[in-house]
């Protein structure tokens, strides 16, 4: 307790990382040298090896927070996650599966005895097993529920019970409340007995006879006031709680925007069912945007950086086929003006630019809708407006790029029909493609669905047919003919 | 102070928001009246009218947050946002500034007078006025700069001497230190003297005579301890700290790991120089992912939902032109070919779809890597086994997509050597797609640049004009001297 032990947060923990593999390859090595040599050598005993080896690792990984082995166990190979994941102690890995990602917990319980898991989870708060109920097998979960008291199994049964997007299955029960006739002295005493608080309290819940919360205690009101003052005077009423079946996005703004640390969560009589707290927010926010950005690039869900290729194949291909559908139907087009490509073969060099910039000006109308939409700024009133901005946008650089276009090509083909059919082509495809950007998101928020999903596919199948649609139509009307 | 006034964060804003819309557009078109019918009524007042509705307006902006009011601006197109920004109280401008986003803010700060901002200014802790300097036109930042103490100017040359993404530019002052020879009953009467604890203050950070922080001391261990103890018997030593210069995506993950509140910052001699806050990470999760995002879909900085339309073409067409740039390159050798494409015209509807499922597969690869990347995931120990692996995936996913592509050109043409050309095509696409997927963002990071920029667009050029390329040279080769 002498000096102090900063965590170097910047290189430890890959230099830590570095250290196991090398320990791990080394042990590999070794291993397999006795294997080949045994013959000629006097039989050694290939299991002192792995002792050792064992317990280098075990040095390495004590004193390691459980979100440092999460985070080690995921940048580790399955075979060598395997070796770390045994080699840690085995009261740590309650903590530890919390910590890692989705799809790497699965791996990790997926080795697991019902026995090893009904211990790991013996160790967690109710809220932190109900974290882990989706990934437990049915038998692990059952073993678990037999081992809770009853009032950890109803605040367990009142966590699964809410949908995963609601404050209700983020909220912990790791509040402490108190009455407002007592004095400040005696609150202080009462935590004293306490003789710990549970992490993220920055306050006290006021609440009546009713469990209604009347107001909050700051931890640092209860500091800075005179202990013979009575909670009634002292706590704060103007204050954020937040329903249990509200949506965790809006729960998240709210913790954004007010600064908070913790909030009481309250049912719809106002009776306090629990707590939330900022590091349940982050998680959130991290996890939401994550998924966002993954789900832009079509990858179906969060991947284990190591998982089996098998696994990531499926996870990656079912958007790669859905591709190649949307492909091949926007394609389809291009085959029925087949003459007016062979009477003008520079037009299938220039109809996947048209194609293409229409997704390029579609996508950046639509991720901005996507946003403007995740932070509640469109509402009735200005989205009018806001439709009007972005198509007189388009108008704009659609011109733009029209003119350029159309500039470009007459470089390279001398022909200023053609020209004019790829520059109008590109105006009209832009138009299209914004349309489509800000329709697409605002129609799937409009029937109460994620506005992200699926928006940029919808949008490059369309934007690519109307490309080539609109380049060919113009090309056999006003070219071809002349 | 009898009833909880609890914000009902769901839906109140919202509704805030279309009230005064109605509210404004009620005003306009009264004006509009008075002044239509002017002649022929008897000369009324329209400046009643005015202040009427600016009293309704006041009347519907008091008791808000300022970062509902940052939300209410941010959600108005840019009239109506000024007439509400002109009737919001001048002692909340300060920190409405603040709770903005840096495009709004702008739109704010140019209708405001030096005197206004620097009036604004003076509610603000420095770390605030720092926040805002970029954005603060050159003549205010010297009047405010003039209306500080020496000890504040230190600070805020302090922060400011800080690049953006270091550590330094996000702390702030607000920590109490303290002696560790101090029992715990002096810190207490230290705390209530002070009256008011700096907001998310949930522990104090002890320091030696050189300013050296030993150890922190949370709230939660001064309220449970005896008041007898010393400090140095009660702090915790195994806390976690941050270096000014470190870079603030380490020091976010720090705070998610170990669900933080806040924390030191301090120079390479372990001198206390600052305090980092959940606040200030949280604020930088959401704009480090939301820049991520918009790059992605290549929007260069975060805008303005009601920005002029000008300055909206302006930001988007660079990405837009870049994109007509390398489309044109890419296209370029399509023409190369014009001889192959008028003996085969089904290659000009086939070739795209070869294109494009290069850039989706590699889009995923790479957007995986990046969000690793970021996560700190990648080391040098790991990262052969992940090219490894994400080649197999392409081989596997190529092989899968190869064959079905097949087998549709088939269903169409019924050429089975446009078909195993046009399989094999794709297969060596997504290899390369793959390839540079996992190239871009791992040699920009080694470079030391941001992994994300630019990834998408490199990417789509590349399998784009190798989209072409291959499906044009296999079919010249073995299709057409047939």
């Amino acid at each position: 307790m002498d000096t102090p032990q900063p965590i170097d947060t910047t290189h430890f923990l890959q230099q830590q990382l570095d250290a196991i593999v090398a320990l791990l390859e080394k042990q590999e090595e070794e291993k397999s040298h006795f294997r080949t040599s045994a013959s000629e050598r006097h039989n050694p005993d290939v299991s002192i090896v792995v002792d050792e080896y064992q317990a280098r690792l075990q040095n390495l990984l004590s004193d390691l927070h459980p979100a440092d082995l999460a985070f080690l166990l995921e940048s580790l190979p399955l075979d060598q996650r395997q070796t770390v994941w045994d080699a840690i102690k085995s009261e740590l890995d309650g903590q530890v599966l919390l910590e890692v990602s989705d799809s790497v917990r699965q791996t990790l319980i997926s080795g697991m005895e019902v026995e090893e898991l009904a211990s790991a989870a013996s160790s967690l708060d109710t809220d932190e097993i109900a974290d882990l109920a989706a990934d437990l097998p049915k038998r692990a979960m059952l073993k678990i529920l037999r081992s809770l008291n009853n009032v950890e199994r109803t605040h367990l049964n009142t966590i699964l019970s809410y949908q995963e997007h609601q404050v209700g299955a983020l909220m912990d029960f790791g509040m402490i409340t108190v009455r407002d006739d007592l004095n400040l002295w005696a609150i202080t005493d009462y935590i004293r007995r306490l003789g710990k608080l549970p992490s993220h309290t920055d306050k006290l819940f006021v609440v009546d006879q009713n469990n209604v919360v009347k107001g909050v205690l700051p931890l640092q009101r209860l500091l800075t006031h005179a202990p013979s003052q009575n909670v009634a005077e002292v706590m704060v009423t103007d204050f954020v709680q937040f329903q249990v079946d509200e949506d965790t996005a809006h729960a998240a703004r709210a913790f954004e925007r007010y600064d908070l640390i913790s909030a009481p969560v309250v049912d719809n009589l106002g009776q306090l069912q629990g707590r939330l707290c900022v590091d349940s927010i982050i998680d959130f926010i991290r996890e939401k945007t994550d998924e966002d950005m993954l789900i832009q690039a079509g990858v179906e869900e969060d991947e284990d950086l190591f998982s089996s290729v098998w696994r990531s194949a499926r996870n990656r291909s079912v958007w790669l086929l859905v591709n190649v559908a949307t492909a091949f139907a926007s394609t389809r087009i291009i085959d029925v003006f087949q003459d007016t490509i062979l009477q003008l073969v520079a037009l299938a060099s220039l109809m996947p630019i048209v194609a293409a910039m229409g997704g390029n000006t579609g996508n950046q109308t639509s991720i901005l809708i996507i946003r403007s939409l995740a932070l509640g700024q469109i509402t009735s009133a200005n989205v009018r407006r806001l439709i009007k901005k972005e198509l007189t946008l388009a108008l704009l650089n659609g011109t733009l790029i029209g003119i350029l276009v159309g500039a470009l090509s007459w470089a390279l083909y001398y022909d200023l029909a053609l020209s004019f059919v790829i520059g109008a082509a590109m105006l009209i495809n832009l138009m299209v493609a914004v349309g489509v950007g800000l329709c697409i998101p605002l129609v799937r928020y409009k029937l109460g669905k994620d506005p992200a999903v699926g928006a940029s596919i919808m949008l490059t199948a369309i934007t690519d047919s109307m490309g080539f649609f609109i380049v060919l139509i113009l090309a056999r009307t006003f070219l071809i003919g002349k």
